[in-house]
């Protein structure tokens, strides 16, 4: 349940090649803050290596920006299209590489562990993890696009799991 | 087959997460030389961010030695092991960036159209494709250990392919 009023800040990200969630948080593993969200893009048109260093050079601005004490990142365990897969899984590593040099603990949650936590039940709909991250955070309406969303529930699953 | 006598300098990577080849060559498309060659590794003791940051400085440090024109690494195409498949790709990814940081083309060859330049035969064995690469190279014994040769393997194919 954490340390009462120790609000951490922590960066939640859902990876991905053409488009990457992030969302921020701050929270005492009860009381949770919505601080920011949205969504890196990449365009199809630019060859894998630049797309890659621009997810990189996005994700060390918002380090510096947002200054988060944790991350939290969606595990890719499992890929049915092996291509994609592969493309995501370098994207990983990337942003992986700029939180190791920030010197940020980086804990990864697979799909079934961030819906566990956030809804308490491991079959539950992406809209049913999505009203979950909305009540939690105290917000008017669901967090948007999905990859926000998706980003702001493994930065509270971090949230709820450690305090 | 290139144009006669420009030789440019190639460096070609095996990629992986636990050992990295790496074998750096100049050709012109006809004459080969060989410049180095050895392999990086990485503790499996190490969390995966901190191999990857590990994989980037030393790749890093080789491109400011060796200083390549041209980067040739083996593509991942299929996987049989899923989570090493993800290890690879990870690891893929902060070179291809390290590469793309220093302004420097980077070619992808699958391990068939490897074997069908180096030797001429898409069911080549290993020992085959590092006797050519031997020949090719005219050094005195066979690259050791296999992750260097493979990452010859992938620099001589550019080579040949584009002289």
């Amino acid at each position: 349940m954490g340390e009462t009023g120790r609000h951490r800040r922590i960066l939640g990200i859902d990876p991905g090649l053409q488009a990457i969630g992030f969302g921020c948080i701050e929270s005492d593993g009860n009381d949770h803050r919505f601080i920011d969200g949205g969504v890196i893009t990449t365009p199809a048109s630019d060859e894998t290596p630049k797309r890659l260093a621009t997810i990189y050079d996005h994700l060390q601005e918002l380090l510096a920006e947002l200054k988060p004490e944790l991350v939290s990142m969606e595990k890719l365990f499992f890929v049915r299209n092996i291509t994609s897969g592969i493309s995501v899984a370098q994207a990983q590593g990337v942003m992986m590489l700029a939180c190791r040099q920030a010197r940020l603990p980086l804990i990864e949650y697979t799909p079934l562990q961030i819906k566990m936590a956030i809804s308490g039940y491991g079959r539950a709909t992406k809209d049913q993890v999505q009203i979950m991250v909305q009540k939690l955070l105290n917000l008017s309406e669901k967090p948007k696009p999905d990859h926000c969303a998706d980003a702001l529930g493994a930065a509270l699953t971090l949230a709820l799991e450690r305090g």
